[in-house]
């Protein structure tokens, strides 16, 4: 049975996948040197298509790893000496503080309970905070920062750099990617694309205090350094063999997207949304979970059951409909739906029916 | 025109890998979820294959990274606290070394020059030396360490640990890995699959040495360390999403590999390996560029020419027959040709043919 899949990442596949992966087999793209000028130009594609859907100001540098979680770690490297703060409000955001730890780094938060995000006005940072972490969607709770937020903490702490977590919203949310340092997400998740790739834009602040860690003997990592993968992206190569395939994939999709029209896409999300939610609000079993209207999020939406979720997705299943299960400690408590791009209208409609015909 | 690839990695694709992506996409194997019963079994099946092909030792674990290259990273982080020793004999093993340097450790070597290999008899390692590296077969020069120098050096260095890099012989090479505390390889040489996957072998001394840094207080990395990869591993589970289509696709081709036979592949890529070496002594123009028969690689096989490599090359693709390049200052000097399992013995023998071709 063809099941189509509202897993909040790895996801369904952006419906033009199959017919990309195709053709990347007939134009033996898995086999081409990563050394070579075929590679080249797909990795150029790719990083041009990625800068032109998202607004990526020139002067950022956009490169790839094998995952957001090494972005994490890798961030930390670079960036980090001493001191970072985060904005914790689930299991992702608190994943990237634990990963500062890990890195011996006194690893500062402001900690709100699931399902809320941490308010901008009221934040308080220590000066000497050399980061700071924002996951603009919660992809475990379904909460998501009101993209105002991040000009208003980028004017409250200019000397700060700010790491801004997209996983779960990109492309979809309007970010002004010049009110951060650094950005990042994985391609498995609005992109519809087959994990094991991470997607890591970074500004010349981060390069400077890259240097400037070095220039105290710090060890900022080695084959992904950000001096390491500048030398290599300046070639349109990376420093290892990287994912042909994915990078490849991702240029297409990404161009894909472009062609329908980002704001169209914005758009379909939105009203899918609301199709959604409004079935979590006509649902007596489903309450959304995030209580603040203007922080639930769009791509991956968050129900409280009142019975267990299991039950829920159990029968949605049957049905060749697979959505998630809450995360963590929410396991049997909620479900979760993803919103990407590749979802359709259609589809999101028989799904909140099918939802609310689970109530009766 | 469908190309014929014979470069060494990425390379022509396990002539079975098309039709398990076909059905890896029937199977909805991109959009399955990284924490579910069936991404387990995929993972629990490739691990399987992986040891019953190369008869890895049943205490020993099997890993997945994005690739050899982060494997050298983690090998130093989690397993050297001052010291490593690494028989350095091109480009490759050179590059363990330099990541070694990267983490502020004491990275000695034993250096030869390209196109030999160190003298296991006469090695001279400081007992302080915490590990040694050892590169089986140098993908950049075609010198293979025969595998009897690895019981040797193990007999030796009884206390050291042994780090083997087998990123471009595994499976061919018959090592016997009780012998050696950790080795590696990336998916995309003989595995002859799509790259973004590297598998990292690990025994309980590495666990041992990684615990001994953490009561140190040493950084042993974060959600690639060694206690983190295990605890997620025992559950058939990866700390990140992983590419969960290559780890689907190496459990497919190594069970492919195993029902062929690995003595099957042995004798072939032995075969295979004495039909172009026989091509390099006939030719006028090539000449192995290692001295040593008894260390010439089987696997990737280097040439060198006494025209420009660049020429030979062009005129082989012309006829759809991609080999590589030499290696940094061998570019031009140099062709590397690729003898993977995919590379059956009537390419070989037509590609034999076609170099001495190019002589006349």
């Amino acid at each position: 049975m063809r099941k189509f899949y509202f897993t909040p990442g790895p996801s369904q596949l952006y419906y033009t996948v199959e017919e990309h992966m195709k053709n990347a087999l007939k134009e033996n793209v898995p086999s081409i040197s990563h050394r070579s000028k075929d590679y080249e130009k797909i990795h150029q594609h790719a990083v041009e298509a990625i800068r032109s859907l998202l607004g990526i100001p020139d002067d950022y540098h956009i490169f790839f790893t094998s995952s957001a979680t090494e972005i994490w770690e890798r961030i930390i490297q670079n960036t980090v000496e001493a001191e970072s703060f985060h904005l914790i409000n689930g299991a992702f955001s608190r994943r990237f503080f634990e990963i500062a730890e890990n890195y011996k780094i006194n690893a500062m938060s402001r900690v709100v309970e699931e399902g809320k995000v941490v308010e901008a006005e009221a934040l308080l940072i220590p000066e000497t905070a050399e980061l700071i972490a924002i996951t603009q969607n919660e992809t475990s709770t379904g909460a998501s920062q009101p993209v105002q937020d991040i000009a208003k903490i980028r004017k409250a702490f200019p000397d700060q750099l700010i790491a801004l977590d997209v996983v779960s919203s990109a492309p979809y949310a309007d970010i002004d990617y010049s009110m951060v340092d650094t950005a990042y997400f994985s391609v498995q998740k609005c992109f519809g694309l087959p994990a094991g790739l991470g997607v890591w834009i970074v500004n010349n602040r981060c390069f400077q205090k890259a240097q400037k860690l070095m220039d105290k003997d710090r060890i900022i990592g080695s084959y992904h350094s950000l001096p390491s993968l500048l030398e290599k992206a300046v070639k349109n190569q990376t420093p290892e063999t990287p994912n042909v395939l994915g990078v490849y994939l991702l240029g297409k999709v990404a161009t894909d997207m472009a062609d329908k029209g980002i704001d169209q896409i914005r758009r379909e999300t939105d009203y899918k949304a609301a199709v959604l939610y409004q079935a979590f609000d006509q649902s007596e079993i489903l309450r959304p979970f995030v209580d603040n209207e203007a922080h639930r999020s769009k791509t991956t939406l968050v129900a409280d059951a009142s019975v267990s979720s299991k039950e829920i997705i159990s029968k949605l299943s049957e049905k060749a409909f697979v959505i998630g299960s809450g995360y963590g400690k929410f396991k049997d408590k909620h479900i979760r739906i993803a919103n990407f791009p590749t979802h359709s209208k259609e589809h999101i409609e028989i799904l909140a029916d099918k939802l609310l015909k689970i109530n009766n």
